[in-house]
């Protein structure tokens, strides 16, 4: 990682283009028709179209330049260009068909906790939405400007705030401002021998603080946490005032105000301030790569470790799809591979499901968690693949958002989808979401539907799924449609609408049946109470009254608990 | 354990008469001029006065008797005198005055959600506050039954919703309904080979529904968990609805709606239902003692094997005073004693700290885990006393309440505070809070003020301080002042208010101090959305607009993290 990487490219990521290795695009025409060498680009920069910002010629304007100083203070075609949109599928798709339709009236970057607590008291008196922007990651249409009810919308992007306050080695916490990058918080804590440990896809671009609003979930969790369980204190200005969390080890006094912050997606305020639990850098890293037969024997194994304690610290077990794809896309076609390839046939592995498992966090016990670790990936029949595959994906491992400008560009539609749920039920949920996928996508031609597991906890794990298919002649309503079935197929199997991408648009109109009528409502009235006027990140979240469900549905109770196959009966019913 | 423990007698705890140890008796005459064998009896149950109740002949007792049947509401004096008080020092004086002054004006057992839906819906027509009432073990007032500005109020005992309702093995789940005590879950789930492993000193009384009201922590928390940790799921009944909160292992479906009903303490609802994470019994237990020469090498060394990754799970470090009175307490004058204690002062432990660590929940990696815990705690110059202290205290560990008992009846003040805070400010909040208490209880006798670690996390530790004092002419004024003093000494110094008692009435005028203005403000929007009419616990946990403060002090923000020493500074400051 750079320490400070490029800035996205307006229509895509990073800076630069990769191109789809060949053993994909062969796969891409085999199976789906995709033909090799299309190259749709994207518009051209002249020929974007914004809609005219509402704030030209404004007093707001003059008052935020006051608090922030004019060169703060953004209504030019660029600046609103690269906040009009985060970088989900129908975000790409939106921006490179040159049409942008909806951008900010302006953009602001306060560099203070007091510039940003003015802005938002000029902004609600002005009636003008605000929408915080962090690295404008969002791929749940989390930063998308919305401005609601309200007269405009400006984005509020926190980049200025990108310092660290305070390291303190001895209780293992560090400081940080909402608006360093994961990347520049990683080379801050590095001169201090120190890890945060947080490393999403993302986390080149995205922010402390918006990791901190979307209980982002690193590639690392197994072995450091999502990043809500590595968050100890926060502040936050909302427009009626701050919130100030302190960094206790824990407490019992009420209700945590934390969780109320964290996962808050800008609709209660803008995050200014985390603090962080921190890690010696480890001592040594190791990854390698094991081969099960069969998904559910490498469930298996990864429940077994995680709830012996010996889990991994990056885990990350891909279904047959997915692992087909995988090897694709590594495929060289040398005579090391093939010889590879015909030993796991001979042992029954010709569609092989690959586990990546890496250990970098533990400098006392690590060997022997890993030594158990083996013991038990061996005894649930995995094959061991030596280092070199997990070193191959510890270096690719932030590549796929850039991969996917270059499907883009090949017609073909990608996309991701996540969730979580019991490890009785992570088969089903798996096959359920997975299915829903295929019927939606399946046209003539077969979608590829991969999924891996890559965050495990003692009750259960995550499961994300990755799309390839072919766009068709609707990209969007196409993907909307798969979406949606792929959403019901979750919430109707007792998975989590969403692991670690948030709510944001996208998973708005299933919220109500995530946390239920009283956890919405609940929601609303702290909402109310923080942001008396409603200017904070409108139609985000917080589905407004009455909410609106998707597909007609009527929103069911959600469940006390997932239905988990092989449970005992209860001994009595309770008397109800 | 009992699987079924007899009730707590009215005035105490327990049924029995626990003596007070020999040795603490000479220590309590010897240092405090306490005479030995005086003994002030609770006043006679037939002396016990209660005001009249508000509901005698009320409407709303024929409406409650409608929905949960007329055996399940008590009016009597027995049902109302065992629902009038917790079991703080203060609570206990009160009761044993025999003089109760507060009761509910009714007690009421529903068996059922429903008729809890139905309760609480009569209640607010007929402007009756509810207390939900667990195992009434709060000790800051959490039960006490306040009318706040209603017409009466009642107790809504939980003690029928009893049951397991389902076992998970698989995914490590239980669900439980809210009203089983911490023994009567275990007792269940002991069928199943599981452990909850939530043992905090009231867990024979406390049930499911108190533990996440209040944020309880338990004996093993460093191994297993606070009980907020264990919680996946729950059910809670408000009067405008039921929150519903599913059993996903991680979700990042906006604010957690889990861990604002966690330490909500009845003010947003009954809690009816909560699913857990459970483990397995564990196949063999250890414990063991060790002695430092000074507290502070206690703590280095706990921090160390924290950090480590190899803490105990149970992990309890009493400092020289604490020490001191657990040495008296245990004394028998052998000759295996004395030698042992002229080994430790050979060595310079002559007011040594006791370690007591306790190894029972991992089976994978526990003797490796040991190895390297034992490694750490020699290099802080520990001395190994080997098992049988470790399992002396495992024979007492729920033994304290039974004692005070006995402790009130020879005239002593006894009472327990606790609080957490960082690895790097630990010594320093422990001494300011034990001076603030010594010098508030100093009358020309020192008070015993002892203190223990117990409870660990990467970031830092809880204090848990227990006073044995002269309790004077008027004990309620003077433990009111040491109380005061004490908790401002801990929010002065970066201490929580509360580590695991939770905010009741006694930390309510501290809580604004604790998570500020705003957080307050949410915490009442919340109640105000769930509980329209405020019946719900009134008095408790939020301070009524505008807050009450603590001895006139005005509330002063709280700050974004503990100030910590030996910090780094910052390399830049932010731009404010």
């Amino acid at each position: 990682m750079n320490a400070v990487p490029p800035p996205l490219r307006w229509w895509g990521w990073g800076d630069r283009d990769t191109p789809i290795p060949s053993g994909l695009a062969v796969l891409l025409q085999d199976e789906m028709g995709i033909p090799l060498g299309v190259h749709v680009a994207p518009a051209a920069r002249e020929a974007v179209t914004l809609p005219p910002s509402r704030l030209a010629d404004d007093a707001l304007i003059a008052q935020l330049s006051a608090i922030c100083g004019a060169e703060a203070v953004g209504l030019d075609g660029q600046s609103r260009l690269v906040h009009a949109a985060g970088r989900s599928y129908l975000d790409l798709l939106r921006l490179r068909s040159g049409d942008i339709g909806v951008a900010p009236d302006g953009v602001i970057w306060p560099s203070s906790e007091q510039q940003i607590a003015a802005v938002l008291r000029a902004c609600a008196a002005a009636d003008c939405a605000v929408v915080p922007f962090g690295g404008g990651t969002s791929v749940v249409g989390g930063v998308t400007p919305s401005r609601g009810s309200h007269r405009a919308v400006i984005s509020l992007d926190l980049r200025r705030l990108d310092r660290w306050l305070a390291v303190h080695p001895v209780s293992r916490v560090a400081v940080l401002q909402a608006g360093m990058t994961g990347t520049q918080a990683e080379a801050a804590l590095t001169h201090h021998g120190l890890t945060l440990g947080h490393f999403p896809q993302s986390c080149e671009y995205a922010t402390i603080g918006g990791f901190a609003a979307t209980r982002s979930a690193g590639q690392a969790s197994s072995g450091y946490g999502r990043f809500d369980d590595l968050v100890l204190g926060l502040r936050m200005v909302s427009p009626a005032g701050e919130i100030v969390v302190a960094a206790h080890p824990a407490s019992a006094a009420g209700p945590s105000i934390r969780e109320l912050v964290l996962g808050s997606e800008g609709r209660l305020g803008v995050i200014t301030e985390v603090t962080v639990k921190v890690r010696p850098w480890p001592q040594q890293e190791s990854y390698e790569a094991w081969s099960f037969a069969h998904f559910t024997e490498g469930i298996h194994a990864l429940r077994a470790m995680t709830q012996g304690g010996v889990a991994p610290d990056v885990a990350r077990l891909s279904d047959h799809q997915e692992t087909r794809v995988g090897m694709a896309m590594a495929s060289r076609g040398g005579a090391a591979e093939t010889l590879g390839r015909r030993y796991l046939r001979a042992r029954g592995h010709q569609e092989g499901c690959l586990l990546i498992a890496g250990w970098d966090s533990d400098a006392l016990l690590g060997g022997a968690r890993q030594a158990e670790a083996r013991a038990i990936i061996r005894r649930h029949r995995g094959i061991a693949l030596g280092a070199s595959p997990g070193q191959s994906w510890l270096r690719q491992r932030f590549h796929g958002p850039y991969l996917r400008d270059a499907l883009l560009d090949a017609g073909v539609l990608v996309e991701t989808v996540e969730t979580a749920t019991s490890w009785a039920n992570l088969a089903r949920l798996h096959d359920a979401v997975a299915s829903a996928l295929d019927e939606a996508l399946r046209d003539g031609h077969t979608p590829l539907v991969g999924c891996h597991v890559s965050h495990v906890y003692p009750s259960g794990a995550s499961l994300y799924f990755t799309v390839l298919a072919r766009s068709g002649n609707d990209p969007r309503a196409r993907w909307l449609r798969a979406k949606e079935a792929a959403c019901n197929a979750i919430l109707d199997n007792d998975g989590t609408i969403t692991h670690h991408h948030a709510v944001g648009t996208d998973h708005l109109p299933y919220l109500e049946r995530e946390i239920g009528i009283g956890g919405v409502a609940a929601l609303r009235a702290v909402a109310a109470q923080l942001d008396p006027t409603g200017i904070m990140n409108p139609g985000k979240l917080i589905p407004d009254a009455p909410a609106a469900v998707a597909s007609g549905r009527r929103p069911s109770r959600p469940r006390a608990q997932p239905g988990l196959p092989g449970a005992s009966a209860a001994r009595g019913r309770p008397r109800r």
